[in-house]
């Protein structure tokens, strides 16, 4: 079964540029390099930018957990630990993922 | 530019099991039939299941305009009106939209 998975994160604006640069690179790599990653989307509010979205999907827990042990994602905790003021982790159940066809 | 929204509702839950009916019947309507609609996603809280995510990738905001006089979108909206106690749109603007090639 699909793991779904939400992230709200407060980012500190001083260091706003630079978290971005960060998790941009992590989504990047690990979509390319873990097959059981299938979707990372962060996006920020357009009217509270530093106050980010993660919307996750993984191929199952197993990938889930695979993930937070990988060289990138752990680089990208380090990176960013003193720029995240505040991270929710949401567990989802997913209802309908719909999405077209790439 | 892709217009990237999220959607956060509070449904009522004595009719959850019919609200989760109509929004995937109208989910898999709009990927089906709207070019411009690229992703819908609804997922539950685990641990609130009457908190619904929805995250939304239209093509441009015209799709999405498009989107809200479908048919089959007014239909979920007058199906819905009942059911759900609060709704709320945050408009985002995307820094990484990772996904596996399907």
């Amino acid at each position: 079964m699909q793991y779904v998975q939400i992230a709200e994160l407060e980012i500190d604006s001083a260091v706003l540029e630079d978290y971005k640069a960060a998790v941009t690179e992590q989504i990047e790599t690990a979509i390319r390099e873990e097959p059981g990653v299938l979707v990372l989307y962060a996006v920020a509010d357009k009217n509270n930018p530093t106050r980010i979205t993660v919307f996750e999907i993984y191929a199952d827990l197993g990938a889930y957990q695979t993930h937070l042990e990988t060289s990138h994602f752990t680089k990208y905790k380090a990176t960013v630990k003193n720029m995240v003021k505040s991270l929710k982790l949401v567990q989802m159940v997913p209802l309908a993922l719909g999405a077209k066809a790439r």
